[in-house]
């Protein structure tokens, strides 16, 4: 599958990362063609099918969705090839789901590496996902007791660390198995928008989105650890590119604010009326919850801690809240969370790849007496 | 409106213009904020909702429908306050639409207008709207005969040019009473979206996307020419910042081919397999038609006309396609679009603000004999 001539331009000095405090045109252009969430859409609980982040590897594929079939094989007593009818006769199961890059908040890493820049903590949504769960599907295939993963492979194709791949991912056997995993067709109640990997993609609540493979046209059982690019090679923790480092799996503790008042357009600084203000948002940690959301309206000097909403669903995100009294002059408010075990947001954080960044979110606000 | 202090940090050297070829992080912010429609999506005669490209000024506004209401007054003998259900039972229209944003391509030009970075042409979009004729409201509310402008003002506010506003944009009372321009509630069969501009916006087809103000909230016809931030400062074709300029109106003719073969991941460089290859794309021109697309397989030293598809709708692209003999090698593939009134895309191209940009579309491909 790899190659090992370079056949496309470096950016940059080859390295990787870059600390110059500017960007590449390649990362723009990335930043162009996959989707943030604009942070004033923490306000809804659900996110609006539009709003929803979005990465795509490589291109959006064009599918058939009427000769498309699900291959379900490997090491399988009974090869299954389903049409999507087939899977929308299976029982059906909808949930809010929080999802989130494994990249988000990359570029607040320095230096920062190289790839799709995530900035502002942009790259999350919570959508209500409607599919079939995956286990039932694996068992009426028999797997054999010898599987070790079962690999996903979308039908988006590209190069990526120059060998030309379609998009693939694993999961272990325990993993894939669960409950909440599911094949999901419907996005907010309507079908998959092509982008967002119609006619089916895998949803894997609870870890990171390149997890949830889109574009699905395949599943099979194998006995060994599967070892393609974007699982060996890609979505690692890792600090120098010859340690194999480890994998990146389960979405972290976060909580995000909405920015307050109103933005200058280039800087997206906020200006806001003096007086009380109330700060919100919402705190999610993948499978695990939330047991506390802290808010500091003085750089982290001093914390306080939120009121927490409701849960929206076992696997989705919780609104927070907190009034603050805004008197005029430049303030950086800040937010973090911590999760049901105890691990709290740090200040900063770095590993090469830029990926499971959860620092606690920074906004830069000018309050003044009034604005006009 | 106006205020003079700088209240806001300066980007790069205060200049609103940078040639170092690398990017600012409030311009990769504005990106990851902002859709662009990736090129592939040019398979599609009408774009997917949530592919359609999307620009927002401040900030997506909180708008209550139910509490919602279209207020038209200023010089009009009838004042007008209507809830969306009233512009509902009002005669309906549906069309698709060509939209474009006025800054598409901007960071192509050198040097390059420090705001929303659009960069490979990927601020376009092909919904089919529904609304309500704006011309028969105006008639109805009596506009008063020394009518000048009609002004628009959305929701959204923020600070722009340091002057706190709400977006508002104008039309001459000839373009706003125009057939085609309409109140639109649904996009492509379903309510507006959120970030679209719920509940409702104006649509003016055939202009660039400015002047199609979202969350629209209010239409004032007045006696004078509007000079709002968004008509007399933003928008502009000037070379100087001392000159005011010409305002940007009509979309101007551009071709855009979906990149063929499969991508690398960070360059976004692309491969293809040797022997005959289709490309196509699609080309509009706002108001104007499209006489003649041409396509370049050597980076512009010889040109091939290209099939023509039919007009999706007459404020809509249409499709293009050629057939290309690809050899092994690197090669750039070029597309141009020559409009009704027989202007040609350019080559090049420079403005202040990095508006109107309808320079040629470039791809740099690599071919090889098998791709793998």
């Amino acid at each position: 599958m790899a190659r090992r001539t370079q056949r496309f331009h470096t950016v940059g000095d080859g390295s990787g990362v870059d600390d110059t405090g500017k960007f590449f045109p390649e990362e723009v252009a990335l930043a162009l063609r996959n989707k943030g969430m604009p942070l004033e859409g923490l306000r809804y609980p659900i996110t609006p099918t539009g709003m929803h982040y979005l990465l795509v590897h490589f291109d959006v594929p064009e599918v058939d969705t009427a000769s498309w079939r699900l291959h379900i094989g490997g090491l399988v007593g009974k090869t299954l090839s389903l049409s999507l009818n087939d899977l929308k006769a299976r029982p059906a199961v909808s949930m809010p789901v929080t999802m989130e890059c494994a990249g988000n908040g990359r570029a607040q890493m320095s230096p920062r590496s190289i790839s799709q820049p995530w900035m502002k903590g942009e790259a999350i949504g919570n959508a209500e996902w409607t599919g079939t769960p995956l286990a039932p599907l694996l068992t009426e295939a028999r797997l054999d007791s010898t599987t070790i993963d079962v690999v996903f492979t979308g039908a988006d194709r590209g190069v990526q660390g120059d060998a030309v791949q379609f998009y693939q991912r694993s999961l272990g056997i325990a993993e894939a198995t669960r409950d909440e995993v599911m094949l999901a067709y419907a996005m907010n109640g309507r079908p998959l928008e092509p982008h967002h990997g119609a006619p089916l993609r895998l949803l894997v609540p609870g870890w990171f989105g390149m997890t949830s493979v889109k574009w699905l046209v395949s599943i099979e059982a194998i006995d060994r650890e599967f070892d393609g690019y974007q699982q060996v090679c890609a979505y690692r923790y890792t600090d120098d590119p010859d340690d194999p480092g480890e994998p990146v799996s389960l979405i972290r503790g976060r909580a995000l604010m909405a920015p307050p008042g109103i933005p200058d357009f280039l800087t997206r600084t906020r200006l806001v009326e003096a007086g009380s203000v109330t700060l919100a948002g919402r705190a999610w940690a993948g499978r695990s919850d939330i047991l506390r959301v802290e808010v500091s309206a003085d750089d982290g000097a001093t914390w306080h801690e939120a009121r927490l909403g409701e849960r929206v669903g076992e696997y989705s995100w919780r609104e927070w809240s907190w009034e603050w009294e805004a008197r005029p002059g430049p303030h950086t408010l800040c937010v973090r969370a911590t999760d049901a075990e105890g691990n709290v947001q740090p200040d900063s954080q770095w590993n090469l790849q830029g990926v499971g960044n959860n620092m606690a979110q920074r906004v830069d606000v000018i309050v003044e007496e009034v604005i006009g």
